[in-house]
């Protein structure tokens, strides 16, 4: 059972014990489903409709009346007209006057108006209290009870009371209510429905252009090198040995770029010797969007991680190991065990597999429901101390992977270097500079910093630091 | 510290500042439990109880006396007896009076009685306000705290004041109080603690359906006709070889039939020139639990990942590769590398695990935390267009693991092809279907009739596509 | 947008329609950041500072008195300073007479001071309403509004009035409020933000205690052993191969541990014949933490499978197949094809993946937002038939992997058994006792006593089991 009133109750038609009425302008689809819902919570439900006798589907229990008719039986009226027809409201002034209009429209792009239409309709109608809400919901989640999606509805006015109104009903259509403050939020809230993952963009862009990179690399160095140099057709490397390449690559690069800010930041409040600065702006959305970067990186590792172990699996790979028992067979001599390599393949395999491990549990706790149970020592303990242990392992196993030959001349080709070395730039910045920063002397005037104490000020320090919190 | 008042303050005794005195009719393990829980949020808490010397073992700082006594000290009466036993409380019709009625009662099974035991017992004692809440919390959650299953205390009621006050209490407790609207919705909430995964019930007939299907068709190709024509014991296949071909057929089925409703509504819309007609219920229920068909397609597309990954660690593999070198190696031919075979093995794996890889993403944001962080748009674009997406990748999977093998003679056996060919009918269905629906022409008819337009009344086209939302 | 108001609306200051007025006492880090946020959900805010004057980066729109004068605009006092300053609090004892003060510090040390910081302010300034609050949010959260760390306020106070507006004020910031009873639950709050997964102690400690024994256990017999006898250098076994046996035997032997406490605690009820007498603390705290072990059980399990994963792409198990492929090649005997070995690893690794299946699939349920969607019902069915299911399907997986070879002295080394035959005493244990426990003749028995009748009194069977809940 969804905690909605529509699921559990199909016929709960109104038991006339709650007497409350609320009235709905506009007979639209939204209007009715909501009239639909709310008759099945009990509230009484008139409809206000341009030609009354005309409007066909309405939810059976509810009256139809003209709009004043219908305004005078309530005192909260929900709007579900569109705001270029909202003028026919200013004749109803009079019938509204002291009356809660409840706006529920939305645009179709975001700021497509000089002023939110709540505001607009605030203007339109003075003497009337306007709240902003339910315009977050789609009338078939209302309809269908299948609110698989956000069952959250934002509220904003500048009547306390009013606003109080709407929620405690939004709460009765098992809904959850969240208080936006004054009207003018409206415009942010009206442009909630039209974003598309905002804070994920810069993660995804920046995760395309690695990927983009990185693969005409690749390609460069083992697909057309070869070509040109052995006349070998390489080309089907580029289904999984290439992807296999630039996954774990793009994945250590992102989870690097998640401590970077942090690292800046701390540079920068030793260099300023106070916390009281604002960052730059360009940090600040860094900073904010470090979450979503680290999810990317995880979704690039959780790839790597299959297409490495479908290596048995793939034709190449068998061929490849039956052709060479065949020729060491032919050549009579089987190859000499050699302890050094096993512990090398197998400590670049472990720490990887210790790295994505623990890069699951970061996923993991970063879940809204999880990270909610715990408290904020917690959530920096995972978030701070196990980020940075995942990045030590994740930057060990591509070291470790490149073993001896690192950077020796025999696998540069065309003067470039493997990719993966690339890849080891950002990280080992990252985690030089965190090792500096962690040295006791510096952390402590760090800590102080953080703490309030400011380099240049004596006074506030004795205001911030000592006494407030 | 889960966010119950029990876990907190396991010692806060009544502190005697928030006066509110609640009285528990019934002193059974429920009745004490919450009685415990009350004391320890603040509440004073007195005990009804038929013979009062004889109750054992209530909490603490408690008071117990005659059910007429402990009535006149509040105004907030839990009635922790079972149904069979309500009748003495018509003697008490006059002491009860105006008072609130919480019936906290559970039946043994759906829908027992006609009526719900709320509404019998607002029926045996006029003049009281019943409200129903707390059946769905267990006494042993109370006690301990630990309150992993659901925190959600559904309450209903005809007076909304008695409500209000009720779930006020719930609160304190530490509980969620969902408003259900009126009593009639109590025969409702006193059956959702009986249900058992009602919504999964159709996706899980539905597999268990196909798994038995494809099971016993693979056996006969696979197990019998090997065995028959070929003398050849082949038994060990059922353990890992039959399932893993039954649990991506499985899951690719499941998949397209999680998409296939919404295009059969697609075209019922097309066909009826208007969104205004409810589809018929097997419709309705299926698009219903489109997410739990989806997600039990997730599983077997985990069960296929983990049984593909296991292949090169099973003795018959290792066992089959090594004599095939060896053979080779006698007939003192190595088999040369084909390109095309290389192509065809890579991207048929590579288009799994980007299938799974999205597959697995859909499955995370289909979790409750997560969808609720999303708006509208948002989950619409993830499981409609990456779903789609989804399905794409997955079927082609499957169409080039048949690459050239996909229907020729050879892999008859009785005239049977492959299992995997029969799981690409539905797939491949829905594909055309949905291609063919987002052709322009039709996608634009399509488009307008769901924002309202309606092919056969220019009228109502007036009243809601345009004016209203 | 996370549902904060500072997300939201960076540049709502306060549109002047919502008169409250909040009184925030100090000007430190806290202070700042929670005017800020109040400011742009519309309070307006005025600070007491001790020398207004050399206040500095005090959001715009906010007003800095002293604190006599900051105290008379407001009824409702925000106290962001540390403990040890209070007492200049004292000679304002006249002008805060009436008002809510509400306390927000937390300490450096768990119960650093006798009696909480709330309740020594509350003797401090008596004729004040203390309410504990906010002091479970950062300062850094609230200004940037990445609330990724629970959103949860916890509010404790002895006058429900004052609780409530404070609450409201929580409310309305965008936070959740928590009641959390008189002020005698400030010292729990004040130590909750101080506390480290108290309840993921005891499953850390012991499973790093059964990691460490099983790894010197296994370089005994594998690496130490081979050494000595046969002056083989094993150590490279020590990266993946002994990992790979500690990993399973942990997820094992805790998962079983998950179970025990609840067959020790029917043995116990049945033993003592009634359900009404309290389980040894011992029992109750496992019980608690059950949750705790599973999950870290999982997580060994899931770094068995990858370890597991891993193992054709070993450089030693690559280099082992290949020498065995040659040896039989000189030796020009192939290996027959044993189908009972088939058998056995394949069903071996059968049971594997389906015990891991389940065992992801109780992790996924145990997700506060998933078990917040089920019933009581459902979430018993889940935890405990599959649960069993689960523990069921590994310990035959051990079971079979034991296989011929499980005691036969071959094996033994030094007289040690191998690993995993020490892993199975606790499961089978469990086991066993729970099939004699679910025997009709007992299972009987306990359900009678766990609804509530009791062995030695008729009469309280009479009063609990009969008739109440």
């Amino acid at each position: 059972m969804k905690n909605t009133c529509t699921d559990e109750l199909p016929l709960t038609m109104n038991s006339s014990e709650r007497q409350e009425t609320v009235c709905i302008f506009g007979t639209g689809d939204f209007g009715r489903s909501l009239g639909f819902k709310m008759l099945q919570c009990g509230y009484s439900v008139v409809f206000g409709s341009r030609n009354p006798r005309m409007s066909n589907m309405l939810p059976s229990g509810a009256e139809v009346l003209s709009y004043s008719e219908a305004a005078q039986k309530s005192d909260i009226i929900i709007v579900t007209i569109h705001r270029e027809h909202y003028d026919f409201l200013t004749e109803l002034t009079l019938v509204l006057n002291g009356k809660i209009l409840v706006d529920v429209s939305n645009n179709l792009k975001i700021n497509q108006y000089p002023e939110s239409n709540a505001e607009y309709l605030a203007q339109l109608v003075p003497g009337t209290y306007v709240v902003k809400a339910f315009n977050t919901i789609s009338a078939w989640a209302l309809q269908s009870g299948a609110l698989d999606a956000s069952r959250q509805v934002f509220v904003c006015g500048n009547d306390s009371k009013a606003k109080q109104r709407v929620m405690d009903i939004v709460r009765t259509l098992g809904l959850t209510p969240l208080d936006q403050g004054s009207l003018t939020a409206a415009s942010e809230i009206e442009n909630y429905p039209l974003q598309l993952f905002p804070m994920w963009r810069f993660p995804f862009y920046l995760s395309a252009v690695l990927c983009i990179f990185f693969f005409f690399y690749c390609v460069i160095r083992e697909v057309i090198f070869p070509y040109i140099c052995e006349k070998k057709d390489a080309t089907f490397r580029m289904a999984i040995s290439i992807p296999n390449r630039i996954f774990p690559i793009a994945a250590l690069i992102l989870l690097a770029l998640v401590y970077l800010p942090g690292v800046i930041a701390a540079i920068l409040q030793l260099y300023r010797g106070t916390k009281y600065r604002r960052f730059p702006d360009w940090l600040d959305h860094w900073m904010l969007c470090r979450k979503q970067l680290g999810l990317v990186a995880l979704g690039f590792a959780f790839l790597h991680v299959l297409y490495t172990l479908v290596i048995p699996i793939r034709y190449f790979v068998r061929w490849k190991l039956k052709n060479i028992t065949i020729t060491e067979m032919i050549n009579n001599k089987g190859s000499p065990f050699i302890t050094s390599s096993a512990w090398l393949s197998d400590s670049y395999v472990a720490l990887g597999i210790l790295g994505f491990f623990l890069f699951v549990l970061l996923g993991i706790t970063s879940l809204p429901s999880v990270s909610n149970m715990v408290n904020w020592r917690e959530f920096r303990f995972v978030q701070s101390k196990l980020g940075y242990l995942t990045l030590i392992l994740c930057t060990a196993h591509t070291l470790v992977y490149g073993g001896k030959k690192f950077l020796s001349p025999s696998v540069l080709r065309w003067g470039l270097p493997s990719a993966y070395v690339l890849a080891l730039i950002i990280p080992c910045t990252v985690l030089v500079i965190k090792f500096i920063l962690i040295m006791p002397c510096i952390d402590k005037t760090l800590t102080r910093i953080r703490q309030g104490w400011e380099r240049n000020s004596k006074m506030s320090s004795v205001l911030n630091g000592k006494t407030d919190i």
